[in-house]
């Protein structure tokens, strides 16, 4: 099951919010008192060499806008040139933003679906940080935060799923409605604004008070679950009604991402929501899911040029992004 | 060149006409005298055990068709159930056919541009026939016919040609009237009528007096070589006009006929002629432009009923093809 599930959660993460005592929240901050905490909990990550830091003042447009793409930082920290920063682990399956709403964002993003490993990755930074540096904590409500929302444990627990075949049958509005009732979120990701990325949702648990970390990680995983069952079911049903077509469409989609010579992202994401579906039905094989879904982030812009080493226009990205996916995508799948 | 060439010849044919002295043509022929020389030319070049004969009356529709896609036997033939019959080679290189418009139609078909192989090998068949049977001769004119425009050497010289850029530019009915004037013919090839198999052209000599055998080949050859080069060019001039777009489509259609999972035989020659330009061009290697070619063949509906072993119905035709594509198509293109 824990395999099938694998091909429709594409990450899990883990974020815990977190805040100087005895600081203004970032937006009152002035500079002494931003970087006076920021190298102190800089340092203390970086200590054992496996952290890298990272100042919004001193990287380019193209690296913060990759950052944002590969969801390590958010797009208001990358809009924040003076006293943004943020540490990441080097497999970046950690990074701790620094003076975004909170003065700490915690985070571990693990690919799949294991909110218990994020969970207990930023467990240890969280646990580092706690032993030393005063943070802002009330014994009746838990971790003071910038937003109401967060007060409490400070945690939001968050899987990225690909939905194709309840997009498509147009069940996520009853999904959204059904998961509101149970505090629960569930929002559209899109990379690049794209309708066609459009199979790409968050599921999220929406308070962090009143609940244990470990209940809210349970929360969220069993509704996942639920989610990753439904769509399965759905896949199968559409598969099952027409599958000459269906098996015609989802092959021919792997035919093109593998030969095309100019991929849009639109075209791209829809071919790629068609193979998403085909290795889920056991139509494709594919020797390593993560590989695969490293595309999701791989075809947006930023990361492109990053890859390349160089600006690119739309249409240079349009070939890039062909023969970018053309090579690898040749790899994994057979 | 030669191996240029080779990429938009199919495939190169000799023909030559021949009837027995002293009976009527076949449309007039009892059965005693169309059986009698039937069994003589059958027993002579069955004689060294490399001929099978094949009598029209003795195979079902389905074979019959296969053959007449294979050009092995002319629709006439195949119409004429009593004393039609087909003698071949066991590499169907070579074929002669009993009864159809003429007594003897002897025939060799060999793979690429190479008239000259062809007749060779024709030749022997008709050496060994003019040995043993007396034919219908007239010293002043040369061999006698059913049809006035094959008197003489009795000699069509054809050849196949696939030439989608001539074709998409609309420059074929200009070249067909520059032929006419050298007296030669250009026809479209459609092996089941379809519009999209309109890249396919034979391109023969139309009257086989007043030249030797040798002469016909030679002027049929010239031609073809120059038809070969308008087409090379036609090719890279769309080409160089628009790489980006034509390498996507070319490289789409090498996507789709390696994956897809139903296809027409409309979309087939689409997607083949797009393929076969993009060997053409060099952007796609192909280890055997001779086997990729037999595809033309294959992918015809009596061929692959004969292959698959059972009648089919369009839909399941189209299934068919996909999969015989897929499977023999991966093994010639990389």
């Amino acid at each position: 099951m824990k395999d099938a599930f694998n091909k429709i959660v594409v990450s899990s993460r883990i974020r815990l919010a977190r805040n100087i005592a005895g600081l203004p929240f970032p937006q009152k901050l002035d500079g002494e008192q931003a970087f006076g905490f920021m190298k102190k909990i800089s340092d203390l990550l970086q200590e054992n060499g496996s952290f890298k830091a990272c100042l919004m003042s001193q990287i380019n447009d193209i690296e913060k806008r990759a950052l944002v793409e590969k969801h390590l930082i958010s797009p208001d920290l990358a809009k924040k040139n003076r006293y943004g920063a943020v540490i990441m682990s080097q497999d970046e399956s950690i990074s701790v933003m620094l003076n975004e709403e909170d003065h700490i964002r915690e985070q571990s993003i693990v690919k799949g679906f294991d909110l218990q490993l994020a969970f207990q990755k930023i467990k240890k930074v969280d646990q580092k940080i706690i032993a030393n540096v005063g943070l802002a904590y009330d014994d009746k409500l838990g971790f003071l935060t910038s937003c109401p929302t967060n007060v409490g444990t400070g945690m939001r627990a968050s899987v990225m799923m690909f939905l194709p075949a309840l997009t498509k049958t147009g069940k996520i509005p009853a999904l959204i409605k059904a998961l509101e009732q149970k505090r629960m979120t569930v929002r559209g990701i899109y990379g690049e604004g794209s309708e066609s990325e459009g199979y790409l949702y968050q599921v999220s648990n929406k308070i962090s008070l009143g609940f244990s970390e470990e209940e809210i990680v349970e929360i969220v995983s069993n509704a996942v679950e639920k989610i990753c069952q439904m769509e399965i079911d759905e896949a199968n049903a559409i598969f099952n009604a027409n599958k000459i077509a269906m098996t015609d469409r989802i092959m021919r989609s792997k035919g093109i991402l593998t030969n095309a010579y100019v991929l849009s992202t639109q075209e791209f994401f829809e071919r790629f929501a068609d193979v998403k579906l085909g290795i889920s039905l056991g139509l494709i094989k594919c020797k390593d899911v993560g590989r695969f879904d490293d595309f999701l982030v791989g075809v947006l812009p930023a990361n492109l040029m990053l890859n390349k080493g160089s600006a690119m226009n739309e249409t240079e990205r349009d070939l890039y992004r062909a023969s970018y996916t053309r090579e690898n995508l040749n790899k994994i799948l057979n």
